[in-house]
């Protein structure tokens, strides 16, 4: 049987979500603690929706594990308590529960939601929030960095945003791109694609930072896009305030059918 | 002269404000660095408006430091830039001017606000914020807790809330004390009084709490108070959920009668 599990992050002490031999994974950590409570004895593994970097933070991750349904029957009804308590305090899991047939955390999303945040106003830098706050030392004109954005929309191929992988398509929906102040001296980026491709996050964050602060006119960023290739002036900004907030999912009855289609689109 | 400092920090890595030999102190971190930058040869003393214990962090502080105006006029331009440059990234300086005549950091302070992060709900507990949340076990009632706290409002002996010094008064004027949903499963505590005797806030805290989840009726906490004796019952909440907001003064024409007053009634 399958488990869907939602949790949460603070990436700062991992090398990423993926296992690694020999470093501190959030994949590894989760796997040995999962083992644990369930007492398996093959080993356990772990698919997940977004692949977070290292550094990069998740408030609403999700990720599958197939297990037996004795292994399951058996903790089911405290596992979310014993899991918790396993977990050290920078990964903590919000639920597990048996998914819907046909569930696949990485295959059945349709949107994975991002954001990152930046301090514009060095008077209002708040040290408590550092972990997860680029500390930028010019003002940011949000509505240019908007205007910007729009501009990348819809689907395009984001070659000039990705960091090539031989053979994988840079083509991706962006359903989502703006910024919002959240609070005083604080500005909030918002971006929603079906899927990213490698740094792709980063980079649109590096060049509609540019245009912000007034080092690029607006139009750059759809000039870059256009051009279809990696610019080496766009720079691909740090992992630490960024935060996969949610993943979204069909309803129930047709996650397996998106899973499929996914499959096919992706070449899986 | 006399400069007003505002500051935040992360009070997670440091021994509390007060300087003190072989710790790491907010203190003596800011007032190292004020050498530096200022040149000084005699040692710099800063005299803060709320003295935070280890582990309590600060939005909102405000300290006053005497320098001669040579050493002012020399860095005065660009001593904030300078001085964030060289402090560590747990300490951000908001600003550093010369301070209205009679300017006591301290004693012209009208009020103090604080708030203390309380998450009580484990679902949705986010590690990137442990360093300055509470995860309670149970479920908080706010109302039952904004009733309780009422009945602690304006001037009381919190003798029963206080660490015991001899000879100090523990008279104080408790100006607000509510909760409030600042998003799903968090609940923040704000206080503002005159002056806070040690422990105090985490005190009333520790009290309002046992009432939020249900072990204690909300009248319990106006008994404890009207007791006037420190009572064991009442448990002293951890200190990294507790931050210091804001630090209310008077016009600038009134910050030294207002200093003078304080020292009068404080007896200092």
């Amino acid at each position: 049987m399958r488990l869907r599990l939602d949790l949460a992050y603070d990436g700062s002490d991992f090398h990423g979500w993926a296992a690694q031999p020999g470093v501190r994974s959030v994949q590894g950590t989760i796997e040995h603690a999962l083992s644990m409570v369930l007492r398996t004895e093959q080993p356990l593994t772990l698919t997940v929706a977004g692949r977070t970097d290292a550094g990069v933070h998740a408030r609403g991750q999700v990720a599958h594990v197939d297990v037996t349904e004795l292994a399951w029957a058996t903790v089911a009804q405290n596992a979310l308590r014993r899991l918790n308590r396993l977990l050290p305090d920078d990964v903590r899991l919000h639920a597990i529960e048996p998914a819907p047939a046909g569930f696949d955390a990485r295959f059945s999303a349709l949107w994975r939601r991002y954001t990152y945040r930046v301090c514009d106003n060095q008077a209002l830098a708040d040290p408590l929030r550092r972990g997860d706050t680029l500390w930028h030392r010019a003002w940011l004109d949000l509505d240019k960095m908007n205007e910007a954005a729009a501009a990348c929309l819809g689907e395009h191929d984001f070659a000039a945003f990705c960091r090539r992988r031989p053979g994988a398509t840079t083509v991706r929906e962006l359903l989502r791109l703006d910024w919002q102040r959240a609070e005083p001296g604080v500005a909030v980026g918002t971006v929603v694609a079906d899927a990213f491709c490698h740094n792709m996050v980063r980079a649109l964050t590096g060049a509609l930072l540019a245009v912000g602060d007034g080092s690029r006119p607006a139009a750059w960023v759809a000039e870059v896009l256009a051009a279809g290739v990696r610019d080496p002036a766009v720079r691909v900004v740090p992992a630490h305030p960024l935060c996969l907030e949610e993943v979204g999912y069909p309803p129930d009855d047709q996650v397996a059918v998106r899973a499929e289609l996914t499959r096919r689109v992706r070449g899986a």
